[in-house]
């Protein structure tokens, strides 16, 4: 078994929207769905660029599929190569995980009997971020007239949360110069201006014939060449991209055909992107001996997690879906800071920090969420994506009866998310001593957060306590609940470190301590107020020390999951919105994942005593995608690393498996982050703290030996954990 | 003055979306705007097919603009013409109304100093509805290598509701044979099948290359050509569509294909068109002397009215927006039965006998809405489009608070639309003397929806009255109001007439009403039931004879509207949507407009003392624009021909003038057909009933002569009206 490698040995049309999302190649600054070059029927073909976003009905607003820089058509002695057509005599596809190219080989029989083997490779450059390449061979088995088209598509179609069809892009010219083709177009109403540039080459000096199909909106070199029986023809079809968040607008197109300038050729852009991609994987990858399947499936969401992050960029963020799918419309949810930024901060410390300043960088836009809704400080948005606004629908119709709609509820009182974000600034200068940072963005994270918090608690006279009700917490099923414990602690954890932060400054940095001071309005009053909702804090839980999912959740309906077995839908579709919102059960099991979080807070006997009341009131199948890893997690703390494997196990398959029947709509971002999670903090047992690092192991059974790595302070560490056994 | 023509001078941008509308050439099959076929930055093109929707967000379904037959660029020794480029010398836009060509006449001089005159020349074919035809003369000033473009877009952009560019077409296929191209598509929801051909040929004998640029989506023919100074080169492209509501979907490439070969030349496909024009014109054409304005914006209305008539199909209606623009997606609401439909009842029977057609196909549907709201009998929905399900809106976002909605009631609550199609197929058969289609069909559409009526009426036993409450009448100024009198008074219509019906059938065609009275269940119990509704329907009126609008009415807030004076805006948005429903302002004078449809009910003192309580009290201006010519024909009932003119002024002049600033939008379809009513019942004062017709003529003082035509029971009946002082 090839452990590096994505294969798959046959196509099927039916699963086709699942496979684009698998074969996903990228660098971070743009990603390609598996998409045919020639296309396909129905085929969801897409590229989205990081931070180039557009209005849309609904939604509000979205990643704006991008011009299409795949097209690549094959006719043999006029016959239009399409593997709906003729007769496909072997097929075969795989993506190397470990330098990011993709490759399809194919041999095809034209309806007429022309016969050929074709091979397709491609790649986003991760050591040059503008650039694409693809090279296609050819190979006759008769004397043929190849005839190549390879094209910019400048009407990508972005399928909507409605099944209609979107366009964003609105040309505003085209042509060639020096045999190069060029493309550009603008968003319609973010005003975003892209530059595309193509370059189209035959290496074996064949070439009959080359036109410029100069048509508006899909410029298009067309080729034909003449090859002999068995002979092979190569294409090399270099793409380039800019855009005015790169350049300034008058130049993405002389940006563009620069860029093409720069790479003379396959083989050198090949090794280049080679290297790159072999110092990303020496900071990254995990070794896992004893189990083949996950060792591939975790370097699969490893490799999943690296195309999506932006390394260029401190202005976006990994949405939930990546950059893989309509799902989600590209929007960023804490799924980024709980899920998948600690791979970043103890991997790629770069990229963490470009992922925490782009929350840092929309501070006023969360500031404004803040105040629209009679709050100060930072309330960031529960779906964010360019401006930082809150960008979470409202309401979306209803999926039986059209004149119904849905109110979305999470953009309004899902509101946890601060407390998120502060945690994983907090965690990454823990890791890091990125002390820089902490001076000049982290502290403001930390304390406008904290300032959200302190003005969003609502004072309870009768029980002398404060509270946050009508809220939505990680768990999902249950909406509009007061004091959901995990919103109410991590509040209170967000204003108690607002306090560290703030006597740190004040001894490390005096001077940032007195403007923050001066420019948050941090005087002894506000402060006053802060320690007051700290120590009022109510944080629902029994005497024996069981935590509580939210105030009154015990008098929900205990539902014996079991019973309901085998079961292929989720809970909340069993017993519908309502009807789920008055059981116990949990998509996730946000009390465990509290207890994660602040590990150093909890007693092994009360994450005991949580674990094993939650783990049966949870949907761990069809609940949160989100859930599985952290499950693996605490299952690991309480000592059982063979349960904790079965839940690692289905979050590693979500997206290759297709468990939850939706990776059509793109990775799932969160479960590819936790899969890391679950291996180094669950298996590996690392445990960090500001004092240094350890490690309490607790392999699954079948593993012979675990190899990790990690920053800590700058320094890389690695970690070799071998079974007793091995 | 050219009485026969609509001509501008020059081309302003900002008004490009309004001119697109005006330029609007079609022949009832289909309809393109009247945009550059070389394109304009942000122009909105769209040819649209009578019948052809397709899926869309929020607004259900909406007509799909059709893949573009229009593109055709021109290069003058490698430097593109487009007038946002170089200098624009001259330009001159005319559509000849008497055969639908549009022309444009354009000098043009390059940014590099190449100058040519260029004549555009378009039709859609009256004599051939599946074709349409461009000639091109280009005369460059020196001698110029001429490089043209002529292609088929298969991506047509639709603007939606809310912005969003949508898209509807799935590419299938495309290709050349014999020297011409084709292209295939289909619609992705409602999965109607499109095939389009294109010829292109130069007819000076000077083309020097042809090429074929097979680019998918959008095959183009590329011709190049060398032209002497000051010698002129003619391009033809002809195109033709078929589309699988015309014929079985695996044939419509072929039968694009063939419909070009009939079709060999511009000039005979040019003078069959004229032909069949004056043959329309010569049914239809109105005659005005004394006022140069009123008879060429007469004949404009004329003939939008005329390029949206369906004279091939009758699965189709016309929608609000006639075929001219994206407003109101191509539903169809009353504005067709009340306001285009006795145009066509009177000038071309066959037209109108469709137009009812499209209403009785989809009574199932009707059926089936009355059923889901606990009703029997059909209830016809307030927008319709291909199925006759209702496709009104049910939400629209808020447009200044995306968080909120807006809720659209008239789909649930303007039921007067099924009285009206019941008087449109009255009216349809008094003046046709259509018997074989009131027995076959009309009879049905009156009695279906006479049970309806019945089952809709709630009894107040209070008052021992039947009554409607909780509807919007035609005034939508004013919602959820109880026993609009329009609606009360024409439902009760809608019964007695069923009755009338019923005893013409049992006489004439008694075979038929046994049939009918079988099928629908018209017991002697149901019988008795809507001559109980009819004798006990409240009327809501004052002893004086004053109908009230709806019951209450004189208790909401009476406004000066004069003081209020000058306004650019309507009332509505002056007092907000509640502000507007507590006064007594109104959208249209539905009053008035019973009064004219029920005209033998009313003494002319009544009418008189309606019209005065009830004129100062409209929104004429900025209400509906389907006021005005109602308005007009009720001034001239009491004698005020001058005040008449006033108000049909205005609706002459709804689109040629874009007085309500939403031309863009579409041709104002109502307005467009209420002028002709206003001409001929308003001030040619004529009455038809079934025993014959008369005219009453009150022609505004400054009009010498009138003349119009109509059928009266199949003979084509002339009248002309010469002014005393004439």
């Amino acid at each position: 078994m090839n452990l590096w490698t994505i294969q798959e040995a046959d196509f099927t049309p039916a699963t086709q929207h699942h496979k684009e999302t698998i074969f996903t190649t990228g660098n971070g600054y743009l990603a390609t769905r598996g998409t045919f070059e020639e296309g396909f029927p129905n085929d969801r073909r897409a590229t989205f660029l990081h931070g180039v976003f557009d209005a849309a009905p609904l939604v509000v607003t979205e990643l704006a599929n991008a011009p299409d820089w795949l097209p690549f058509e094959i006719f043999l002695n006029g016959e239009r190569f399409a593997l709906d057509r003729g007769s496909v005599i072997s097929f075969e596809r795989a993506l190397d995980l470990r330098n990011g190219v993709l490759t399809r080989r194919v041999e095809w029989e034209s309806p007429r009997g022309e016969r050929a083997a074709i091979v397709f490779e491609r790649f986003a450059s991760l050591a040059a971020l503008h650039a694409l390449f693809l090279r296609v061979r050819v190979t006759p088995q008769h004397a043929s007239e190849i005839h190549v088209r390879a094209g910019l598509n400048g009407t990508p179609i972005s399928e909507g949360s409605q099944g209609e069809r979107l366009l964003h892009w609105n040309w505003q010219g085209q042509g060639a110069r020096d045999g190069n083709v060029f493309l550009q177009a603008r968003t319609f109403h973010s005003d975003i201006e892209l530059g595309a540039a193509m370059r189209v080459t035959t290496t074996l000096g064949n070439e009959v014939a080359r036109e410029f199909w100069d048509v508006r909106g899909e410029p298009t070199l067309a080729l034909r060449v003449n090859a002999g029986a068995g002979e092979t023809v190569m294409f090399e079809k270099t793409v380039s991209y800019y855009t005015s968040r790169d350049v300034e607008k008058a130049r993405v197109v002389e940006c563009a055909l620069q860029e093409l300038d720069a790479h003379k050729n396959w083989a050198s852009a090949y090794q280049a992107n080679a290297d790159a991609w072999q110092e990303e994987w020496e900071r990254t990858d995990v070794v896992i001996e004893g189990d083949e399947e996950a060792q591939l499936a975790l370097r699969f969401n490893l490799f999943q997690m690296l195309i999506a992050a932006p390394r260029h960029d401190d202005r976006v963020n990994i949405g939930a879906k990546t950059l893989s799918g309509f799902g989600y419309r590209g929007h960023a949810f804490w799924d980024t800071e709980i899920f998948m930024l600690p791979l970043f901060i103890y991997t790629a410390p770069h990229i963490a920090k470009n992922l925490l300043n782009y929350r840092y960088r929309l501070l006023d836009a969360a500031r404004a969420k803040a105040k629209q809704n009679g709050f100060e400080g930072a309330q960031f948005p529960w779906e964010s994506a360019d401006t930082g606004e809150e960008v979470t629908p409202t309401w979306l119709p209803h999926y039986a009866d059209r004149t119904k709609l849905i109110r979305i509820w999470t953009g309004d009182i899902e509101i946890h998310i601060s407390a998120d974000i502060a945690y994983a600034a907090h965690q990454y200068w823990v890791a890091t001593g990125d002390y820089e940072w902490l001076i000049a963005k982290g502290a403001e994270l930390i304390l406008d957060t904290a300032k959200f918090w302190a003005a969003r608690a609502e004072w309870n006279n009768a029980n002398a306590r404060y509270e946050y009700n009508d809220v939505i917490g990680p768990d999902e099923y249950h909406e509009h609940v007061n004091n959901n414990y995990y919103t109410n602690r991590l509040a209170q954890w967000n204003l108690q470190t607002a306090f560290d932060t703030l006597n740190w400054l004040n001894e490390h940095a005096p001077k940032k301590a007195r403007e923050l001071e001066a420019r948050l309005g941090l005087n002894a009053a506000r402060l006053d107020k802060w320690r007051d909702v700290i120590a009022k804090m109510y944080l629902p839980a029994l005497p024996n020390g069981l935590l509580l999912q939210f105030q009154d959740y015990l008098q929900r309906t205990d539902v014996d999951l079991a019973a309901l077995e085998p079961r292929t839908i989720s809970v909340q579709q069993h017993f519908g919105i309502e009807g789920t919102n008055e059981t116990q059960v949990l998509k996730q099991p946000d009390v465990l994942m509290l207890m994660y979080l602040l590990q150093n807070n909890f007693s092994e006997k009360q994450v005991r005593l949580n674990y094993d009341f939650y783990t049966p009131r949870t949907d761990h199948t069809f609940g949160s995608s989100l859930g599985p890893s952290i499950q693996a997690i605490m299952a690991c703390k309480v000592g059982k690393p063979d349960d904790a494997y079965e839940h690692f196990i289905r979050a590693l398959r979500a997206d290759l498996y297709d468990v939850r029947g939706n990776a059509h709509d793109g990775i799932h971002g969160a479960s590819a982050g936790g899969t890391w999670q679950a291996v180094v903090f669950g298996f590996g047992g690392l445990r960090v703290t500001k004092e240094g690092w350890s490690i309490e192991p607790r392999l699954p059974h079948h593993w012979t030996r675990l190899q990790f790595r990690f920053f800590y302070h700058g320094k890389q560490e690695i970690v070799e954990i071998v079974a007793d056994g091995g």
